[in-house]
């Protein structure tokens, strides 16, 4: 994509109330734009990388079995009455009256809309397990929305459900489950770990929350590097500098974690009130065990950014990136050097290679390198009167220093493999 | 896909105050579920048609040289005061306060927003023109919402905005925007005509509607068949039965339509109030001339089963079904005919066609033809006893009466070609 035709444009000023380093440098390097505290929108690089991310999960959820669905946000009170969650929840749910005087609210998780829409699909022992995802707006009126991405007031999810004849089924989905978050956030260029913390609303059994450690996490936990052993300092008993109870030779530290996932074992918390049953073999009628699964999309990209960043801007894992590869062309913009230029996009982008073209004639050199080191995409391709007249192109990754120059044909290489 | 695997179930009892065939068909069919009146769910074979319609959009938008963008449904009062909207829409907004007293409320459309964002990244005119697009979830609160899919409360929008220094270059887009709105419409399998209407609350200008002929359709056209032309009847001053003015030699009808898509030329009104503006080469600040386009992505689907069905059920365009074909397998499950059918399945999918594969064994022979004639995949494969030891298979369109036996490579060419 040539960068003189996108949308787009990086920003000098920026909110001075965001203190969020994502959010920071999201909003200087233009893929978001705040609309309010805890809502932003996505402008068109920061919409690739929340694609990216969006296909990461499709990819790990149908891997998984589960098929893709689409519930909507706006919810009748009756549906949430039926749990107690109308009441239980207002403090966080946005809950008003429409036009005719009937109480709506907009949905901050869907386990009552799925019991209720699992009615009227699962009948019998044959028609169970099964599993259904979507990835979908929630809304949350948060009092503190200070996070950027991190916690939002509307924000993405994937959530999963799973339906389940007893809690033997749904033990066994529940480890294919912790397994295909690992891959999904390892895939985004995170290291997760699992720990174990109460269920809050959604269960009185404990839960299982994914965590990545970087400072601007809003959680705390206690965490052996050595073994991976993590646990929520909430529900802990383990002191700081103790040793690792799992593998005995590590030492406990206090860190500050971002949830970036969570997995509930719901049991029939959400079944049984709305009568959602199936009939076993002997045609008698058992409460469906079900799961819930989140991961949040928005904070996912909040939290890569926050990993990966360094103090010229954001460093994009290859996987999530908008583009692979920036090219720049730097210095006065002769026709021949245009020319140059253009033959360079022309020819990544025939190899199948993500390009975005820094082609614009009115920026200098020190702004497009500024702007290219902001963006943070994982490949820099210069082209200049000096790599022209060698008939060569000079690379650079953006998480290293050394500069290569090089034919387009060897460089070409790298990004394909 | 297996349909034994699948979360769904083609329902027997629906809402009675459903009198929409689009979604009397696509709630007994699975595709999507009510929750209440205009809010609706997209369970698995809904989702997959809603993910092929937005393909179909975002393809075309991309060839328009548009790129995506998401902006949130939650807006502040604020932005929506500069142009007089949030008092000017209060009878469809849903308005409300959050939980600090701030009024706040969810989008029908996003003009105010867009020219907000608009600000921060367009300065100059060597930043026009520019244009963006999204998909999303809208909302309206609706006084009657009893036409299905075809007017939601919530529902999704493709509405895509464009940025120019003056008319000339909008009016130059707008034709270009007209002639892939024709190509979304007719990839989806509808013929559509373009009318003249009132610009409504978006602009004084006439707009272009995109009009589908249904008697499902709740807006009234004057259409001449013979050479296409169309005209908004509120605003015209055309009879029933008088001459086309076009062609002079057709006749004019009286038709019910779907307005599947709107375009406006909005000029400055959106630009003006919240001092959207760019430095012309005289360094002059001169208002940014904006243009909207939409497209109801819901609405479409539901246009699409109001055109596209018959007494049996849905017959769906192959570019929008939600696969291309439904394998049956029906009579005895003998172990024999389930390897049969495995094999076929297996090769099917191995070709790289769509495969929904009814391989229940719970279900009769006359509940699967039912069904499959109910969801109304394009093509129709059955494997039984009598073709097994043939070694062929039943091949039927969904649209046809005339079953073919045949070899299953033969069939497979149909499908790829």
């Amino acid at each position: 994509m040539r960068q003189s035709q996108l949308f787009f444009k990086t920003q000098k000023d920026f909110p001075k109330d965001e203190v969020a380093v994502n959010a920071q440098l999201l909003i200087r390097g233009n893929f978001v734009e705040k609309l309010m505290a805890g809502v932003y929108s996505y402008l068109p690089l920061g919409w690739r990388v929340r694609q990216k991310i969006v296909r990461i999960i499709e990819e790990e959820m149908n891997a998984l079995g589960s098929a893709e669905i689409l519930m909507p946000a706006l919810h009748p009170r009756s549906v949430w009455d039926a749990t107690g969650r109308w009441e239980g929840m207002e403090k966080i749910m946005y809950q008003f009256k429409d036009h005719s005087g009937r109480e709506v609210g907009l949905g901050p998780t869907h386990e009552e809309i799925m019991a209720v829409i699992g009615k009227t699909v699962i009948d019998s022992y044959a028609d169970l397990p099964r599993t259904v995802y979507q990835i979908q707006t929630k809304y949350r009126d948060e009092p503190r929305a200070k996070s950027g991405l991190l916690r939002g007031r509307e924000f993405t999810m994937k959530d999963l459900y799973s339906f389940h004849t007893d809690e033997a089924s749904l033990a066994e989905f529940y480890e294919e489950a912790k397994k295909a978050y690992l891959k999904v956030f390892t895939r985004a260029g995170l290291k997760s770990y699992i720990t174990e913390a109460s269920g809050g609303d959604f269960t009185k059994e404990y839960s299982h929350e994914f965590m990545v450690e970087t400072d601007a996490g809003e959680d705390e936990t206690f965490l052996c590097r050595l073994c991976g052993f993590a646990q929520n300092k909430e529900i802990s008993k383990l002191k700081a500098k103790s040793n690792c109870p799992k593998c005995q030779s590590g030492v406990i530290d206090k860190v500050k974690t971002v949830e970036v996932g969570n997995i509930f074992k719901l049991g029939t918390k959400f079944s049984e009130p709305v009568g959602f049953t199936y009939k076993d073999t002997q045609g008698k009628m058992i409460p469906v065990v079900m799961g819930s699964y989140g991961i949040g999309v928005d904070r996912l990209m909040g939290t890569v950014v926050e990993v990966h960043h360094d103090e010229k801007g954001i460093v994009w894992p290859e996987s999530v990136a908008p583009f692979q590869v920036h090219l720049l062309q730097v210095g006065e913009a002769t026709p021949e050097l245009q020319q140059f230029g253009t033959n360079v996009y022309d020819e990544l982008v025939r190899s199948g290679v993500e390009v975005l073209f820094d082609d614009r004639t009115r920026a200098t050199t020190g702004e497009k390198f500024f702007d290219a080191d902001l963006i943070g995409l994982p490949w820099r391709v210069v082209v200049s009167e000096k790599t022209m007249v060698q008939d060569k192109i000079e690379l650079k990754r953006r998480n290293e220093t050394n500069v290569k120059v090089m034919k387009l044909k060897e460089c070409e290489k790298m990004f394909i493999e």
